[in-house]
Parts: structure tokens; C-alpha cells; sequence
């Protein structure tokens, strides 16, 4: 389905090659470093090669239908799409579900086999294509049993199924060398409060979770956990709403050594938050750890997950990134899908070409933003009076409420100074279209 | 302004006497205790007394002018009229900020003088009639040197200010025999991320806090300290966003043993939560405090701050505070103002009844409703296998991945209960009319 | 699958049988009606029999194999669940899609072949059981075909299928005595104005429309044709946001004699509006036809469908049909499903047992309002200047600006009357507790 | 307060100068016009030059203090200092408010005294620096007696004021040679339905406008009215809520012929639209007008009234209006505002930067899209089909349901075409990074 289709390049902005990166250029060094490597562009499976465009009200557009005679043969087309996709796109990384790559089966014991059958099938191709594993996660939130939660089911046995797919996935990413693994908790929340005890169900999340970074360590799983915050769908209320709230979780139990964050644009502003907000309040947290990299409609009240546009949410994505030192583990994972009625693979090759062309302009932008530093300088010089007087006791933990308030009543009044909100707004559009 | 109006009493459902409550019988016992004792309202000095009824496009509507010839004698005929409205609506707690109570005057010292006089006039209100001060505060907020925040200012004379402020509003709440103080951290947060650095205004904000529970405790104050939620407005986004963030923030720097929660119910719903949620999710983590019983309109996305009239909403509260053990140091105030066209004092009253009737009735449900006992047994009964077997084991952290994954393959599928929430949303309505 | 449940009956409302009614009785006579002419309820043939319950990130929880060897066999079996259900809850009127009846067959002639053959086959049903259909419509928007609309496709051959799955919806609505035909328009919209002339599409729907009206008039038909708001979803922007819209395109193509308004109340607060507000402005525009009766949830930016259990807006909605004069040719269709995890048929039931009491009690409290009359005299009251004096001369257009401006000269200021909402919701809520 | 800045003036855009603009460059020629004369941009009177800067938390910031022993001495300076700073700016056009521009007085006489004196003071600047008038309107939103609306008042009087207001104000607009008049209906709405009739008070709001209309054109008066929509804020629920029922208004009314759409950014967005969607549904309807420029923030439920820095939304903004002919009496108005912690003139003067810039990037942008073609190609081509065959029949009304049934029929299956939405956004990316 890919024939057609050549490995795109990257060529001059002006180029009308629709096939062609304009400001994505792999190799080339910016702060140091190659793009690709600020970047660590990866492929989400379950996008790019399982969703077939259904919506609450619509039938499937897209021909998911690969080769083979079996569940496994296709599974091992379908595979083999995946990486000539990765390859003719220069996407170095990938990340799965158990059942994105191997078929369900008829119960877990067969999925497990499946799963190992697949794993073996995909670090050969892997080796062939330098192709790398971001990380891996199970898929507990599509099946029945998980229709009251996964590790907050109310049901005991549905924990353990939950607990044996993420033991497998764990060892599915060990396997394939990947260097995370997620928790997202799309059935961890509730339906009505009125059947629910969020004590217990959170309790019983912790547990699990603990239960996982003991066992994979025991292996030898050297990368992180992450958490993936989403604060609704497609459970009315879940758990991990954001950044903040599974911070306050994570350490309430004791995680917060083992887990960072997933961060995905598309859940941060469903949560009333903005991209940027998210990523750099887990940087100060010291938790930034993955992007899932998306785009949602601010207008619409659902997880889109386009591919990204905007250039300016890249642009502060990518200027989080680069000051929290940039990716260790982690990476940006599209986790994006073509529109429904962009049915065609021509259109999966667009929409990467549209997303990685516009995180390559926000890193490249943000880069000028660095370099030109006048809105790092301006915001240093803002908390200055916290480095002298009164603001270094205030820091350093000297004064008390005693002497603050002898202090105001001696200064009369406070000379405030302007936040410059506009001026600053001024600077990025300058620099953004300067590139 | 009152004289027209009479103390308000209870009177029959059928009353068509508009100054007459339908629901609230203040000494009629409920679950073993009078209905004034599990409510504890409390009026808002703000809402009540200060506000004129502007908004972003308007002017005043409301006439707030108070005899006296000067500041302190109209504050003192304002504390008059606010102990005469308690007085009449049989209300037996109050809350304020410092500048409520006291003209600002023209500077901190001027500030700290009114504020002494006040609190020495209010005392002796008190005495005469009963009323108890809920909790006090401080407007770090309103003045134009917080345009930065106050703990969070990037300028540390405004910080200063701002501790000057507490202290004097500390003092004020132990000399008014307070059991609890707030913060609403209203400016604390940021505009723009373009000139913000949220990790040095965040361990600002800590370092305010613990100067001020180390001094008030250094003055004996044994009550509570609360924290405010509220996610937006004025500031673009605020850091206390809801409960799980506060709470995420205590637990960062070692808060928890000396904040509690005050939960708005129109920050709940700004925040993207239930109200029912907020006072839930502080429950079960052992940090409710008190509540500032108002209504948002789910439709707007500002803080209306209406006087509470449904009941659903004032059930669910109930229940979760009767769930909690009821109020200690906290209460139910009403963070409540009429609507701008409703501009008379009459109108005042009629808000009150309108509030206190919606908990009274919200109140009588929820006491229904664990006589009933029906919603409480679904609820346990749906966690009955974490119980036994394979579930208690979960519970008491005696298993493993490896043993649950065993465990499942055994098992083959699980068997999952039906959530049933149509029936219950049903048992509500029969309860609910049937009081 | 209905086996175990016997007729529901109306039982008082302390009873704790959870396959009865507490407050929908059925020939009890309110305000010389009885309840079911009133309420004129109706079951969604779709949400009821069809919707296997997933969701965008789950399979189906529902068991919706019916007995059969092939798919007619299935669908008359169906059918038959259908009307059993209708009949042991006393639902008196149904609503359908073609798909939803009728197997979709490989093309257009087979789906026209078995609907012919099952709507005699409900025709039948009808016939024996006294149930008779509130209005029918054709599935326009699930087929692949249909991804960029159907009227307002940009593909002709489209819009002739949806012309031809319209014409076949109407002769079948006729055939089974219908005294509606609805649009809904879910994929009449765009996702992307990049590809988008809303000029042209817009243009096309409306000459679809006059087709119909055409078609069906010469075919006998005399009932009415409804538009069914909703602002979005699926689409990103749908062009019958609300009814002010959908108002605006029928004037701008002279529909606006054919058609009424099917208002949902889901689709109502997802455009921003309160269900009480869609109801009203279609009555004072004359456009009030027929109700698609659910519940969204206001802190989620989907179309949820739940069944209705919300009495505040059951009796808002009631008091605004009480006002219209009642359903003429429409009735009051729940098109609301059981929530996901409420997999079961008793389930079901107990869904229509909730939107059933909830409407009736709507019923009952909208019934006191109109005999208790305080809110109805308060309102008129405030308009009463305009009846008189230059009041009358403004109603009656016999004023100029210059006239009113010599007026309002010499009157030197207005005296302005409070709103009193808090006293006015104070009453609804004196009113509701007690019913 | 503007001694210390210089006329601002177009600098290369590498420029570091803050006092510059980097992309408007007035007199150069795009697509055959001079930049201003696509832009015509318009100083607000209102945000400018009259608040100060208070929210509903905060007090004012903004020293609004101007030279002068009286009012009117004020308002003269006042005066002054808006023209030096258009002249500053390069701005030509400006609007206004009645109160913005003339002291308020004691009543309805002395206000029209004022704004008689006031306009002769504006006309001679005017003639000093050849500004223009874009349009005028008169405030009858403020003022206590508008608290339940102005034409939709339930209070005969407070019409009578309105409309003295509303023709002072038209007689100022024509004094002052203004090509518009604008009703912004602000209290024009509801706050509860339980004391409204919206049929009485949209018909009053109609004859209000016809009013104004007639006696407009009785003093000759060429230009255009114009409706601002908003659906929310400062009332719960304005009737002019977005284009399309402002539309349904006018149809209804027979006011269509005299009314276009003054279009604003931020009230767009609290729609639920786009802005884009407001201007192409105002264009394919021929009711475009004029647009009120600024920006919302989309995570925030209230209007923010920012200055414009989104430059996505400034180039699909542009280019819907070269789509639309360009501006004829309209013209590009700033209804924005510095936030409140840019409380200095300096920052007026970097928000109007900011804002001239940005749309002078969006103008740039919008004509290579024309010029580049590709965008307008694609869209077209897609409703060819409308141009023979079955389709032309459908666009020229010579087809019925049944030949359409017919033509279905045989043709088995339709063959759909990709939206190519992600390839799309990628021309709109490689075109914005190219200019």
C-alpha cells in the first residue's frame, strides 16, 4: 500500500513536493545537536496501523486489511507496513499496546504466545532497520472485562487480568529493548460517584503499579515509568486528570523515585491546561519524561488526536524540552491519526510529513528564542529582588512574619513593575517569522 | 435597611410567606443531631456587605452606603447591619477578609490600626449575640501591588506586604476566637508563561505558608488552615487548581499536617469536577475541611457565585460531609451574592433563605438516603472480592505479577457486574420526592 | 431476553420494587390530561435495540445477537424485542432509522427490499399491540459514503444516494402511519474550512429539503418535518448548531412552513444552551415540534445520550410544552442509551423507569407552577409598562426616536424594579419538594 | 504620557528596536492595495483611552487620570492624547462609545450637551490629522437602568432612554462622518427564564432598530449598521449570540437589508465558532461588515479582549476578507485590551504593535495563499461534480427524489474522495514559514 510511495526527503521550503520534509532536516545540527536526535520522532502503532476512522456515529473509511491467511500472518504484514512507513518517513523510534502488534486470541494465554510470536518478528525487523523501541504499554481499557477499570476495577479477578497484561508487555519491552513503559489509565476513574469508592480504587492503582516497577526491575528494566495524564474519556472522571494530580498520587504512595510523565498536548488541553503548562510544571516537578505528540480542537470537547499544526504550541514544546535538557528516555511519539475521512495511506504519509515538519519549525524556533535570549533575560530579572535584602532571607528560610511586617509598614508602599505580556508576544511572532 | 424585615422562621412547605424558611428548622434533629449543628452556616462579610453589583460591563447596582461620617464609623454601621442580618437569619458563624471589616486607609499601618478597632467593635457584636467567627482571611488579592501575585510575586516587597497582611489577619482571627484561616490564592499563578518561572513562585508560596502556620501556632491558634481551590479567574491559571493539585503541593513541601481543604462549589465545576467530586476526592485523603456552599452555571465559564438552589448538588455534599464525620472546625459558607438585578436588600434575604432551604432540603435527602442504605450496600457489595481470595491478597500486598498472571490464565474470562447506574440515579429520585 | 421482567406498573413512591413506577402513572388526569397524552413517550428504536455499547476506546458490552439464521430473521426478531419492551413498559409511540429496522444489505435495492418487507412486518406489530410511530428518518451519516456529508457532500452521486435513502425513509414512514420525518444532519458540516464552501453545501441541503417536502406532500403526507440541532459531533462544525440557526437557514430558503424543531436536550447544552432555552425560543418563534429526550453531562464535551434524571430540567421542559399548547404531532422520544457498563436488558428497563419518572415528575411540578401561578404573574407583571402609555405607543409602532428621546428628556431617570431570581427559584423549589 | 515615544515606524524584522514594526509597513503594496488600505485599522476609543485596568478581584492598575480642572477640560485631554497616539501609530480610524468620548453628567441632557461639545472638539482634530471615523455606538450597557436590558428592557422608561441614547449617538456618528453605527447588545438577553418572555423582547429589540434605521436615513445617513454578536458575558444569555442567529433575527424582522455583522475574534469563540467561521458564514450570507480585532483564550470562559498575536488566526481572518472584496465601510477595529499587569502607556503601545503586526502578518500570508493557489484549487475541484450531470440537475432544481432514487440505484456504489485535510495544513505551515 506503500509502493507508490518514496522515502521523503527533506527539501526547500518553497518546494510544492507534497511528499517532501520543508523544515525537517535529520542531520542537520542545531544547538549541538542533529534534529533528529532533539526530536526522537516515534510511531504510535495503534494510530498509524490499527484504527480503521470509526466515530461514535460512523462505520470504519480506512482499509485495515493486510496480507496473510491467518491472524498472524497479517499481524506480521501489518508489521512489516509499520516499519517500511518508519523507514521511508526517518522515524527512528516506535512505541505499542500488546494488542496493537499481536492478535488477541481467544484468552490470555493465547495472546501471550501471539505476543511472543510478534516480539521475535519485530526485533528482527528492528535489527534490519536500526529501528529502535521507545517504549511499550498493555492495552487494559478495551476489553469488556476493563468496563469498571483495569487496576481500579471493582472486581478482583479483573485486576489480575490487568496484572498479567502488563506483565507480559513489560517483558515485551524489555525484549525489544525499549527504554519506558506507559500507565494510561483510560478506565482507572469513574462513571457516577455513586457507585464508586475512590479510596479503594486508588489504593488498588498504587498496588499495582507497585507491583510492576518491582517486577521489571527484577529484570533489569533500567527505564522509566511513566504515567500518562488524561482527566476524561473515555471514562466520565479519570484519575490521572494531569500533571498535577498524579504528582499528588505519586507521592501519596510512594512513586513519584520510579514514574515521570507522558505528557500529550491533546489531554493537557482537555484538562483546561495548556501544552506548555503541562511540560513545565513537570519539568520544575523533575518529571518530564515522553511526549505524546498531538494536536486537539479547542472548540470540540473530545480527544481528537490530530497530527500537530500549530507552530506555536511545537514552538514552547520544544523550548520545555530543550531547557529541561532535553529527551533521556523519552521521546515524541505521534500519538496522532489521520482525520476519518482522510482515509487513504497517501494521508498517513501527510500527516506525519505536517507533524514532524512542524515540531522541526518549533524546534527551530525555539532554539532562536534561546539564542536570543531576551525572554529568559527578562523573566531572570523579574524575581531579581528574591537574590538580595529582604527576597534572599525570604529564599533562604531567614525572616518570619514579625520581621516581613515590620519591613512593609517601613516601605510605605511597593514600586510594581509592568509584566510586559505584549511586548513579549511581540517577541516570538519576530522571531518566529525571522526563521 | 432590615427594619421592614422580621426574623425569618420556619413555617410549612405550603407558605407562600416569601420571608419564611420551607425547609431549614434550625433545632429539628437529623441523624441525632439539630440541622443548625450539621450545617453550620456561616455568612460571607464580602458577598454580603461589600460587593456593589459590578461586573465587567457595568456599574454598581447595589447601595452600600453605611451611616457615619467617616470610614470607621460606617464600618462600624456596616458591621451593624451584617450582625443584624445574621441576627434575623438565625445564622450563628461569619467569615471575612481584613478589608472587609476595616477601611483600607492609606497605608499597611493605617490598615493595621482599622483593623484593631474593628475587631474590637465586632467582638462585642458577638458577645451580644452569639455569633461565632467561622474562619478570617486576608484580601491579598484586590490591591493593585498583587497585579503579580502576593506569595508568588516575582517582587519581594509585595511579598512582604503580603506577609505583613496574614499576620495582621492571624491576629485578628485568634482575637475573634476563629477556628480556621484561608488562603485563596487568587493572584497566585500567572498570566503568561512568557515571563513566569512557576518553580521559584511555587517554594515562595510554601515558605509564606510555613511562616505563617510556625506563627500562628506560635500564638496559640489551634485551628485549621485551608486552602482555597479555584483554577482560573482572575488569573489565567491559578497553582491551588483544584484539590488533587493543592494537594500535590502540600505533599511536596510537608503541608499536610496543617492544611485542610476549603472546597468552593463553583471552582469544583470551573475546574472540570463535580462538587460532589472535590469533597470526595478530600475525604478520602483525610484533608476536608470546610465548604463555600455557592452555585456556578455550567454554561459560563466564570465564577457566578450564586446562591445555591439545586438540590441535587446540596444532597451529594451532604452525604460526603456526613460520610466525612461531619464539621469540626470548618462549616458551610455561603460564598454567595445575589445576581446584579437583584439589588435590595430584600433581596439579600431572599438569597439566604434560597441557599439555606437548598441545604436544608439537601440535608433531609442525604440523611434519607443512608436510612435507605440501598446506594451505600451496592457500593460495598461491588468491592466484596477484594474481600477474599485472590483480592485480599492484592489488598494486603501478598502477591506478585507473576502470581496474578497465573492466577488469570486459570481463570479464563472473568465475569463483570453490570454498574447499574440508571438504577441508582433512580433510588435518588425516589428519596429525593419522597422527603 | 425479557423473559423475567413483567409489565411495570405504577406503585407508590416508597416502594422499593425496582421494575415499577414511582411517579408515572399513566391515566391519572393532570390539568384534564392524562399523563400519557401529556408525555406522548417514545422509544429510540437505535439507542434501545442497536448500540452494542462502545465507546471511542472500547469494544461492545451489549448482547445484541437476536435470534435467526439470517439477517431478516435477526431483524424481525428484534422487532418483536422491540414491542415487548414498548408493551411491558406502556411506551406508546416508537422512532427508527431505516438501518435500524431493515438489514443495510450490500446496496441500495436490498436495503429498499427489507425495509419494505420489515416495515410490514412491524406494521403487524403496530397493528396488534396499539403502538403506532412518532416519526421516522433516514441513517444519513454512518456509511462511508457519507464522510463529507450527505446533502452537503461535495460528491453529486452522494447526495443522490442520501436523496434515494430519504425518499425510501418517507414512503416508510407514511406506510406506518408517522406523523413526523426528521432530519438530522450529523455530517451536514465540515471538519476543515481549507476544503470547505459552506455557501454551496448549505444551498444543497436546502434543495434536499424542498425535494422531500415536494415528494412527500405529493405522496399524502401531512405530518410534520423536523430539524434536529446539534452543533457537533460527529462533525467538527455541523451547520444546524441550534435552533437559532437552524431558524436562520429554514427563513433564509423558505422552509420555514414545512418545518418544526426536534430538539434534543444533549444537543442544547453542547451548543451552549440550556434545554429550557432551545424549548422556549422554539415556541415563541412557533417552531416547537417534537423532543428528543436525554441528558448530557455539562463537565463532558460529548453527546453522553443518558437517560434523563435531572427533574429541575424534566420540569422546565414540561412547563415549556404545558405553554406551547402539548405535542401535536410530536411526543417526547428518549433518545438516550444505558451507559456502557450497564450491559444488561434489566438495565434497560431500569433506564426508561428513570427518564420515565423524571419526565413525569417534570410533569407534575410543571402542572403546580401553572396552577400556583406566582411565577407566571411575576413575569407578566414586569412587562406591564409596556401597555400603556409610551409603552403601548412602542409596542404599537407609533413612537419615533425622537418622540422617546423628548420622553426620556423629561423624565430624568428610571426607576428600575428587582429581577428577583433568587426569590423566584426559592418558589420552583418550594414547588418541587412538594409534589 | 507619550512625551517619551517616538512615531513608530517599519524596521527591517531582525530589528531589536521594541518601538518598531517588523511586518506592517503601511504604504507597501499587496495584491494592488497599500497595506492600510486592506487593513484599515481602527483605534477603540473604550480600551484605550477609558479602563483601568480592574477585574472582578482586582482594582484598577492604569492611571486613566488626564489634565484638566472639569470634566469636560478631561475629556479634552483625553481627546489629545488618543489622537497623538493614533498619529503615533499610524492609525486612521477610530470608534467610539458615547460615554467614552463625553463626560456622563447627572442626566440624559447633560450627556447630549457633552457629546455635542466633544465631537465639535474630535471634528477639529480630526481635520488636524485627516483621522477618520469608523464608527460609532452609543453605551447602553453600563448604566444601572440598563441592568435588565435597553431595547429588551421589561421597563417601558428605560427604552425611552435607550433610544435617546442610540439617536444622539447616530447624530454624532454622522457629525463626525462615520460610514457605521454599531448595536452591541450587551444586556440584551436573559439572566433567567423565570422572569423573561424572549418574545417580547426580541420584538422590542427589532423596533428599536428600525427606529434607529429610519431616522438615521431621514438624516441621510449612508452607511452601514452593523450587529456585534456575543453570546455571553456581561448577561447569562445575549440573544444576538452568534451570526447565525443574529441572522435569524434579522430575517424575521426584515432588517437584513440594513444590517451587516461587526464580527469579533473573542465573541466568535465564546460561540463555540471559530473566527474564520463567523466571517465565511457573514460572507457566504453577504452580511460581512466590519471586525472587531482581538484575541480570547480559548481555556478561559470570559472575554480576555487581548491583543491579536495568533497569527493563524490573523491569515484565515485575511483571507476570508479578500475573499469578501476587502473592507467597504468597515475596517479593522482593535477591540483590545493591555492585561492588567501591563499597566503602563507603554504597553498600549506595544499591544497595538503587536496587534498591526500580526494582522499585517496574517494580510502577508493571505495573499501568497492566493497567489500560491493551491488551497483554493483543491476546494473548488472538489464540487465539480456539481457542474454536469446529476449534480448540475441538483444545483439548477431540475431534479426530484425519485429520478435521484433512480440514478442511485443503478449506480451500485459511490467512489469518495480523501479530505486531504493534513496535507492541506502543511501548505498553510510551508506558506506562513516562507514569507
Amino acid at each position: 500500500m506503500l509502493e507508490k510511495i518514496s522515502v521523503v526527503k527533506f527539501e526547500e521550503k518553497e518546494s510544492k513536493n507534497p511528499f517532501s520534509f520543508k523544515f525537517y532536516n535529520a542531520d542537520e545540527v542545531i544547538l549541538g545537536k542533529p534534529m533528529k536526535d532533539h526530536l526522537k520522532f516515534s510511531m504510535s502503532y495503534w494510530h498509524t496501523l490499527c484504527g480503521e476512522g470509526t466515530d461514535p456515529f460512523g462505520k470504519g473509511t480506512i482499509d485495515r486489511t493486510f496480507k496473510g491467511e491467518d491472524e498472524l500472518s497479517k499481524a506480521k504484514s501489518k508489521a512489516d507496513v509499520a516499519f517500511e512507513l518508519m523507514s521511508k518517513l526517518g522515524i527512528e523510534y516506535f512505541c505499542f499496546h500488546d494488542v496493537d502488534i499481536a492478535p488477541e486470541g481467544n484468552n490470555l494465554a493465547e495472546l501471550k504466545a501471539n505476543v511472543e510470536i510478534m516480539t521475535d518478528y519485530i526485533k528482527e525487523l528492528m535489527n534490519k532497520t536500526g529501528i529502535k523501541l521507545l517504549w511499550g504499554t498493555a492495552n487494559c481499557f478495551s476489553h469488556q472485562r476493563y468496563m469498571h477499570g483495569a487496576g481500579s476495577s471493582c472486581n478482583a479477578d479483573v485486576f489480575a487480568f490487568a496484572a498479567a497484561q502488563i506483565k507480559n508487555a513489560i517483558d515485551a519491552t524489555i525484549k525489544l529493548g525499549g527504554t519506558g513503559y506507559v500507565f494510561w489509565g483510560g478506565r482507572e476513574g469513574y462513571e457516577t460517584l455513586l457507585n464508586t469508592d475512590m479510596g479503594i480504587e486508588q489504593d488498588n492503582i498504587a498496588r499495582l503499579m507497585h507491583m510492576a516497577v518491582d517486577y521489571a526491575r527484577a529484570q533489569g528494566f533500567k527505564g522509566d515509568f511513566y504515567i500518562e495524564p488524561k482527566p476524561k474519556e473515555p471514562t466520565k472522571h479519570q484519575y490521572d486528570f494531569d500533571v498535577a494530580t498524579t504528582l499528588s498520587f505519586l507521592r501519596k504512595y510512594g512513586l513519584d523515585k520510579d514514574f515521570k510523565m507522558n505528557i500529550e498536548a491533546n489531554h493537557a488541553t482537555l484538562a483546561g491546561h495548556s501544552f506548555q503548562h503541562e511540560l513545565h510544571l513537570a519539568r520544575v516537578n523533575g518529571v518530564f519524561g515522553s511526549v505524546d505528540a498531538n494536536q486537539g480542537d479547542l472548540l470540540l470537547g473530545w480527544d481528537t488526536d490530530q497530527f500537530p499544526s500549530n507552530v506555536y504550541e511545537a514552538t514552547m514544546c520544544m523550548y520545555e524540552i530543550i531547557q529541561a535538557g532535553g529527551f533521556t528516555n523519552g521521546g515524541l511519539n505521534f500519538d496522532a491519526k489521520v482525520r476519518r475521512a482522510s482515509f487513504e495511506y497517501e494521508d498517513i504519509i501527510y500527516g506525519y510529513i505536517l507533524g514532524m515538519d512542524t515540531f522541526a519549525l518549533g524546534l527551530r524556533i525555539a532554539a532562536k528564542l534561546i539564542e536570543d535570549g531576551r525572554i529568559k533575560e527578562f523573566t531572570e530579572n523579574r524575581y531579581s529582588s528574591y537574590k538580595t535584602g529582604i527576597g534572599e532571607k525570604i529564599v533562604k528560610g531567614k525572616t518570619t512574619l514579625e520581621e516581613l511586617e515590620k519591613y512593609a509598614l517601613e516601605l510605605g508602599e511597593v514600586k510594581v513593575e509592568s509584566g510586559r505580556q505584549e511586548y513579549l508576544e511581540s517577541i516570538i511572532n519576530s522571531i518566529m517569522f525571522s526563521v
